[in-house]
C-alpha cells in the first residue's frame, strides 16, 4: 500500500487544495493530510478547526484520512510509513521554496521523495491568505472554499 | 472617460511609482492614485502624510487624483468607475505576486483589467523599502524620492 | 482616439491570442493586429492565410483591424500612430523576453509604450507551436483555435 | 498496477535521468521509458542506438521497459494504460516548459496526471546537450552517462 | 592588495556560507565576513555568537577577517577599503533580491562591484533558516553547520 | 597576477559587453576577452571581423586582451592560467544558463571559478541578437555598439 502525505498549514483548506489532494487519491492507495499546527504563527483557525474542516470535506472518502502534527515532517512520514509527499505547484516562486525544502527533506531521509503537481489552472491565484484577505472586506469567496468554510469566514468577519 | 487605478502603500511614493504614474498618465484620461491605508501593517508614514506627499507632487497634473483606500480593490474600482489597474513591474518576483492578485482580481470582478508596465530600467532596483533602509543609515536618497520626502526621512532619522 | 498594437507571428491565432485582443478591444479604441511576415523563419501558414484567418474571425468587430509587417515594430507603430503595443504573458518565461524588448523598443522611441496583459488562466498553457504539434499528431484542437482554423490544421496534416 | 511514463529525447540518456527513472521504479509497479523518434529534429543517436543504450543498462530491472514513439504522448499512454508521467525537473525554466506542457496534456486527456521529481543537486547541471558539446570537445564525461555511452560518444567524436 | 566583503547575518553559519566564502578567498587577497548586527530582526544567535562561530571556525586562515557591522554596506566597504562585494546564489529568488540590492549599492557608490558566486549544488538547499527548523525538531544537522555550531543548536533547543 | 576570462561570441560586441569588460578589468589584473568561433552556427561576423572589432575597441588598455577559441572552455582557460571566468546577467533566464554552464564547468576543472556580474540597467535590454535585428530593419544602433560596428552594421544591411 503506497502512503503519501499532502502537508500544508490549511488556514483554511481551499479549494486549490482540494484539488490536489482529489488528483493524489487517484494516484496513490491512501493520502494523509497532514495539517501543521504552527504554533509559532499566528492563524485565523485553531488546528482543531482546521482539521476538522478537512475532515468534514473528505468524510465519505476512506482513503483519505487526516493528522495535525507538530514535528520535522520526516519524522511524521517515518510515523505513517509514508514514502512520498505531495506538493502542488502553482508559480514559479513556489517552485524554488519547495524545491529547496524537498533537497532538505530528501538529505534528512533520502527513501522519501517529494513530488510535485501542478495546480489547475483555475485555481492557480488562489491561495488561504488571499481568502482570507477577500473575506475580511466582505468579499465573495463561494466556490473557493467549502460551503461550510465560507459559513465560519463570514462568522469571523462580521 | 478612461479611469485608471494605481494602486500601492506608497510608504513612501518613489521616482519608480512617478515614474510609471506619470506613464500611465499619457494613456488614460484619468489616474487615480490609490493608497492602501495598511491598517494592520506598521508604516513608516502616516496615511495622511502618504497622501499629502503625493497630493503635492502631482499638484498641477489635473488628471491624477489621489485617494486613501481600506476595502478590496475591485470595490473601490467600482466605486471609482475605474476598468483599468496599472501595475509597475520591475522583477520576475514581482510579476508572479502580481499576476496572482490579478487574476484574483479578475475572477471578483472580471469587467476590471490588470495591466502591466514596466519599470524604466534606471528605476528597477527601487522600492519604498530600500528608500527606507538607506535613509535609516544615513544614506542619500536624493533623486530616488521627491524633494519634499527626503526631507521627512531625514528628519524621522536623525 | 488611443490606438493600441497586438504584435505576433499569429501562426495561427490561438483561443488565447482571441481573448487578449478581444479585452484589448474593450480598452482601447482602435485595435491593430499587426502581423509579422517572419520572411527567416519558416511558418507552417502563408501571411496571406495567417492574416486572413484573423480578418475573418474578427470581420464583425469594427474597431479591430488587421495589418501585416516586416520592419521595426517602432516604425510600424508611428505609421499608424499607435502609441501602445499588447503583450499578452502567459509565463515568467514570456516575461524575461517580453520586457527586453519593450525595453529595446522604449529605447527606440521612448513615446511609445508597451503594456502587458495576462493570459486568462484556461488559456496559459495554448501556443500556436503546441497547436501545431497537436494538430500535426492527429490530437483535437477543437475549441483551441476558431473553426476555420481547426479545418485548415486538420487538411495540412492529412 | 500503477503504470508511469518517462518521457524523452534521451539522446542520449545521462546519469540525471537514469536517476530519475530508478527513483520513479520505487514509486510506481511499472516505468516506460518513452523515447521519442523526433523525425524532424537532429540527433546525435539514431533511435535504436537510443533505445538500445537504456535497454541495455535497465537490463536487470524488470520493472522498467523501454518503447520508443511517435505520436502524441496521450495516445501513447492511453496505449499503455499509463496514467502518470514523470519528469525531472532541474530548474525554473525546465519548470515553465513542463508546466505548459502538462496542461496542455491534461486537456488533452483529463486522466492523465504529470508529475514532477526534482533533479538529485549533483545532476542539476546534466543534460544531453552539455554531454555532447563535452565529448564533441574530448572533454571528459565519465560519471555523467553510462560506461557504454562514453565509449560510444568517444568513437563518435574521433 | 584586493579586498572583498562577504555579508549576511550569519544567523548561524552554514557548510553554504563557509563554501562561498573559502572559494573567494581562493580569489582575493583579503575576505571580510561582515555580520550584520541586524537590531530591528529577531536573531537566534546574538550578534557575538554569531562573530565568534566564524571567527572560531576560519582561525587559521589569515586572509579572511570577520566584522560585525551595523550600517550601509556601502559605508562598511569605504572604511575597509573593499572594491568587491561577494554574494552567493542559490536559486532564482535569491538571484532577483540579491540583483536589486547589487544595482542600489551601484547606485550609491559606483566604484564598488557586487559579484555572484554560484552555491555548490550540494549546498543549494541549505539557509540558516533551515537549519533552525531542523534543529528545533531534534533534526540532524551534522554536515550542515560547523561542530561548535552543532552543539550550540543542541543546547538551545533542548 | 590574476587572469580572468569573459567568454562570448560577440556578433557583434555591444556597449553591454563592453561596460562587463570594463568593470571586470578595473577588479583583475588580466582579461582575456575569448571569443567562440562558433564553427556551427551562423554569425553574421566572421571570427575576425568578430576578434578584430574587440581589439580596436580595447586597443589602449593593455591589461584587456583577445583571443578566438575552439575548444571547451576549461581547456582554454588552463592554457591560459586563468582561473576566473566572468558572465555578465541580464536576467533570470540568463542566470539559470549561465548557472548550469557554470556548475558543469566546476565539474569538469573545480579550479575554476566562474562569477557573475550583473549588467547595468541601461544595458539590461541589450544583446548582439538584438542589435542586428534592430540594424536589418534600418533602425538607430548608435550608443548600443562602437562606432566602427554600426557603420559595418548599416554597409551589412543596405
Amino acid at each position: 500500500m503506497t502512503v503519501a502525505i499532502c502537508p500544508g498549514s490549511y488556514d483554511p483548506i481551499t479549494m486549490g487544495h482540494i484539488d490536489i489532494i482529489e488528483r493524489a487519491s487517484n494516484l496513490y492507495d491512501r493520502i494523509i493530510v497532514a495539517v501543521a499546527t504552527q504554533p509559532r504563527k499566528e492563524t485565523l483557525f485553531s488546528i482543531e478547526d482546521r482539521v476538522k474542516f478537512i475532515l468534514n470535506y473528505f468524510k465519505k472518502n476512506d482513503c483519505i484520512i487526516v493528522e495535525s502534527f507538530d514535528t520535522l515532517l520526516v519524522k511524521f512520514a517515518k510515523k505513517y510509513k509514508a514514502k512520498i509527499i505531495i506538493k502542488g505547484l502553482r508559480a514559479v516562486t513556489d517552485f524554488e521554496t519547495e524545491f529547496q525544502m524537498a533537497q532538505l527533506n530528501h538529505e534528512l531521509d533520502p527513501s522519501l521523495e517529494t513530488i510535485f503537481m501542478m495546480a489547475s489552472p483555475k485555481y492557480a491565484y488562489l491561495s488561504s491568505s488571499a481568502i482570507k484577505e477577500i473575506a475580511q472586506y466582505g468579499g465573495n469567496v463561494k466556490d473557493l472554499v467549502p460551503q461550510e468554510i465560507e459559513k465560519e469566514l463570514m462568522a469571523k468577519f462580521v
